[in-house]
């Protein structure tokens, strides 16, 4: 019913898009000029956002997110807050605190199983600080920037296009303009995008645009790099960049590591670490930082086959996808299995789309909400130009839909713009099919003969010689043919390189013979899956925030145990000296499981305790009471998310917790097998 | 034997090095001159550097590590090699590959076992960018230098201190120089330790030293921060650097970490990250770089107790300690329980000295030899000023004893400083034995009076009196009571402030009374140890690195399993069809249980196999061979150190290989239940 009603609203939303996405169709099969073109994709996106923004309004109110609880949760329990917060703080900059930081090394770990260990990837840890020349190279240096314009007087900084856009929307809304202005503006917000710095200076100079903090003048546009410079070295000529993403790492690696994988292809490098970049304007919390983890895979393969091995084991999983198509037809995504998106040709390979599967099931499996997860195929004018098929993975969060992983074919972009620049052969061997024969020319000199007649000279003339390609070899051969050697000693006086020698064709003979090769080299593509740990984190958070029914004030995080940045706590009932000898033997026989725990012996009644590890996520309570200490001893274990209670032998519970909190069995298990708990029986 | 012989050797330059201590003690004793005691102990570190020197060289010939078979093994195999190589390489950093890299990833889980998680500490993560001012408070911006000199014509740096060493001791070598000249560059060598940068640029001068590359003029000293700069932010007026150690960062969150622990004293926090030191000159591999590791604790404790309630599970364990006192005497470290070391006042407390075992400890169990471990005491000359004492885990690598871990009591100077800085109070509260009676004066101000009186002045009069403490309010009152009352009005023009107010002392009464109070605030101490990680993982390749007996090209990594880059690699015997659904099962059934392992399929004998997965330090190997294929299926493991080989059934396998590789069980445990191997049964 609220479905229909929903589509009822959003029909006139889809088919304006659509209108528009068969424009840019034909504008684009008429070869219309870029201008032309650009202008109806601003369009286009101008009106998939306000579709986007109207589905999103339509969500249910129970689905309403509230921000300051959850924000003012991550706080008071220090899962993240921004860093040097005693100095002022700086924008951008967060520090993890011990919830925080134990969630991501949990999420990382099951990383690094799910992906590392699983597929059996080389992972490799390499250096923040990168020489410019690396940068150069892949483009960063150069296009790695925003356009800025800076307060005469303050010094502060706005990116030229959100300056721009944020004035025009306010003067669209001003009641004093004409409907002229307005539709000018309008029009320039559409056309934004592509616009020139040139161009949007003139509209900054046409509007009179000031300081929108202090109204002050405006400086000229500068361009601003994202990237943090400093030197590396003392010398001050050795400019370096923190680097703004970790791959490039793994591409300046490519030969040490084929040569690890004993030269095979295809194979899987994968990297985690922090990368840096300098936002003009950092906000939305932990989404748009300055300094963040990422965790990269370069997967590299034959650029004749990107069928994948496993793709077998992935290919009835059903996803959520958001084709380019879709888009442009103002439909809402499918769900698809991965095997029907690869063999319609949607997504665009075998390798592409099993590690989207991947993707998809290890965002499940760390807890993010499946509805609120979709892949956004990038539409042409989106995707860089070298990469074949991007497709990002998308989480619904209070900010919209965000951006969290991306996975692009990439083709052979990085590894050849590195080769040309080292002059190393970045390439791998192919084994041919069948074994090819192929004509080959070799200089064979004799270089007795050249001895004998160059004596001194002739070390010298070997060496230029063997600087010579076959066809130098060939226009001096040519010469000698052509000239007049010596009536005396029958030999030439030739040009070999940059210097002249008396020699003869005998010295210099041609072998041409067949070769029979069995390989090929080729330049392998890298398809490339790039997380943004700190976004998955943050995605997570907010989906798994939870208030209570009936208690408005008992907020949780229904994190998956396997996440949780603490698995247990083990509380005693009372502070009562008689438990803590065996409070004390049950946090260290968890330790010693590796199942990370904490003790809370603070006053405070059981419930008000339970509340407050709730609120850090703690799936499992154990609480030692009187009838612990009798014999058959016992303990009291709650779930978080059910509040539920069951009693269990403390000689069971150790291996019950360590096998809850790995996710190898699950709570209705457990509370299949043991007594619900009501209350204890002895007292003191 | 060879231990007295060696003795005898050592002799008289363990009476040498007791000559200079005694000599510097004395000075001491005697307020010398500073000069004095620099100079004096300039020549002790000289006369310890000679005994240091000469115990090395008497090493026994088979402990002689044969450096260059070690770094082609570390290099052919990619454990780690020098970053942007393709590019040229940068000096300083390193890229750690896929058994480097899994190293570290094993390391630092059992560090965040051992530390975090059985003591229980908070761990978190912070930014590496660090503001200006923050690195201001902790000394760094100002103390964090080297004094270089260029080379005039190329730029090239030298570090002024080795620069002076290096030529001075060619001089000393020189057979042309008098003995009155080497006289005077032994002196200057001694002395060079507390030379300000006037007096070393003196010494360039007058022996007119020039670049030891070029020989080119030298430029005036300058001195260089090691800290990376870098900007934060587009405006350009926020400078900042990457932070050189992690404990800032600990430091800035401390408020946040008291209340997470719910104000409780005392509690350890925890952080592992890179950390960046520009070096001058960069050399020694791993050793010194400038991008690495770091593992740090910061212990807060209370100053008046530093107890530690898990020291009576360390203070049986004997460690060598080389105290300040030994060196001074010219004596070699000893071995001795911590416990008696704290108790004889060696170690200052009970917490360092918890500390130093907990080190000792894991330093054993990642596998680092033990008699190339010992703790080696600061001297009161190499300790910082607020230090109270400081001890350097150092590990006896090819290049000498390195420190690895130092852990120093750091007494209260960082938040001290820190809490100056930004006037927040960086404390946390101690429960009185007996609650205490202060007397307490406060203002009370009548502002309804005020107002009365002052109308529209009375706001700025509150403000205004709001920031006198009470002594000022004391000294108003008695100028009031001193001076003439207006006669109409009865109040006194009286300056607050900057301004003037007609008051009386009705308006200010002040108020004092007793009051109760349970608690006193304290500034903790800090107990830090802190872990170079690259440092650790090069000394422990260094002390795992095998040469096999009668095979000089075979070499290989004795890493702990524990540690071991991969637990264990499967082999099928031959490249075969038949093997693969056995091998391929194997693997991926050791995956789910969580032990890294790869499948080794290249062809080649298995001989030739197994010592390929020694190079990469692989513990384990289980080869499936025909007789695998029948009932009941078995396979053979063998293990790296011994080359033994049991054989197992194929059940048991998986449990047994996750056992050993967690270091549950022990090889000569498996071989006690296994029968040994000697060749197979069935064949095609």
């Amino acid at each position: 019913m609220a479905d229909s009603k929903f589509e009822t609203i959003l029909a006139p939303l889809r088919a304006a898009v659509k209108k528009q996405g068969d424009l840019v169709r034909s504008l684009k099969e008429n070869n219309a000029s870029d201008m032309e073109v650009k202008k109806a994709v601003g369009e286009l996106k101008v009106l998939k956002k306000q579709l986007d923004d109207k589905e999103l309004s339509l969500q249910p109110p129970s689905e309403i997110f509230n921000r300051s609880k959850f924000a003012d949760l991550m706080i008071r329990r220090f899962f993240y807050d921004q860093s040097f917060s005693i100095y002022g703080g700086v924008a951008g900059l967060y520090d993890f605190g011990p919830m925080g930081c134990a969630l991501k090394s949990n999420i990382l770990e099951q990383w690094k199983k799910f992906f590392v260990l699983e597929e059996q990837m080389l992972e490799i840890d390499c250096s923040m600080l990168t020489p410019e020349r690396v940068l150069k190279t892949s483009g960063h240096v150069e296009k790695f920037a925003d356009t800025m314009v800076k307060d005469k007087k303050t010094g502060e900084c706005f990116r030229l296009d959100h300056l721009i856009k944020n004035r025009l929307e306010t003067l669209i809304k001003d009641k004093k303009q004409t409907a002229e202005v307005k539709e000018e503006c309008k029009d320039i917000i559409i056309k934004l995008d592509g616009m020139t710095t040139e161009q949007m200076s003139d509209i900054v100079n046409k509007f009179n645009m000031k300081s929108p903090t202090t109204g002050n003048e405006l400086s000229e546009p500068v361009d601003f790099n994202l990237m943090f410079a400093t030197q590396i070295g003392p010398t001050g000529d050795q400019k370096g960049f923190l680097r703004p993403e970790t791959a490039q790492g793994i591409f300046v690696n490519f030969k040490r590591l084929l040569e690890f994988n004993q030269g095979r292809l295809p194979f899987a490098a994968a990297q985690i670490g922090n990368a840096f970049r300098n936002e003009i304007s950092p906000r939305s919390g932990l989404l748009r930082v300055r300094e963040f983890t990422m965790a990269e895979i370069e997967h590299f393969c034959d650029p004749s086959d990107k069928s994948h091995s496993k793709f077998g084991d992935v290919e009835n999983i059903v996803m959520k996808l958001y084709s380019a198509c879709n888009q442009m037809d103002g439909q809402p995504p499918i769900d698809i299995t991965i095997g029907q998106a690869v063999s319609q040709g949607m997504v665009a390979n075998q390798t592409l789309g099993y590690f989207m599967a991947r993707i998809y099931m290890f965002m499940m499996k760390i807890g993010v909400t499946k509805e609120k997860l979709r892949f956004r195929q990038h539409m042409s004018n989106e995707m860089a130009h070298y990469a074949v098929d991007c497709w990002d993975a998308e989480c619904l969060t209070s900010y919209g839909w965000v951006e969290c992983i991306g996975c692009a074919d990439r083709s052979a972009y990085d590894l050849t713009k590195h080769g040309e620049e080292t002059k190393q052969r970045l390439v791998a061997e192919r084994k041919l099919p069948v074994p090819k024969s192929i004509q080959v020319t070799e200089l064979e000199m004799d270089k007795g003969l050249i001895g004998k007649t160059l004596r001194k000279d002739s070390k010298e003339c070997v060496e230029k010689l063997s600087k010579l390609t076959i066809e130098e070899i060939q226009q001096i051969h040519k010469f000698i043919d052509n000239g007049k050697p010596d009536s005396a000693t029958g030999l030439t006086l030739c040009k070999i390189g940059d210097k002249e020698f008396n020699i003869s064709k005998e010295m210099i003979p041609l072998r041409s013979y067949l070769k029979t090769v069995h390989v090929e080299e080729i330049v392998p593509n890298v398809v490339e899956p790039s997380f943004g740990i700190g976004r998955i984190i943050y995605t997570l958070l907010e989906h798994t925030f939870k208030i209570r029914e009936k208690d408005e004030q008992r907020t949780y995080l229904s994190l998956p145990p396997l996440v949780a940045p603490l698995k247990c706590c083990v509380l005693p009932l009372l502070d009562n000296d008689k438990f803590t000898p065996l409070v004390s033997t049950l946090s260290k026989n968890l330790c010693q499981k590796g199942v990370s725990n904490k003790i809370d012996d603070c006053s405070g009644s059981v419930g008000r305790r339970y509340a407050r590890t709730d609120e850090i996520a703690v799936p499992y309570c154990i609480t030692v009471d009187f009838d612990s200490l009798v014999e058959p001893q016992s303990v009291t274990i709650r779930e978080r998310d059910s509040m539920e209670q069951i009693r269990v032998p403390v000689s069971d519970v150790i291996d019950l917790i360590y096998n809850l909190s790995q996710g190898n069995i699950d709570w209705n298990v457990a509370k299949d097998k043991y007594p619900k708990f009501d209350s204890q029986q002895a007292t003191e």
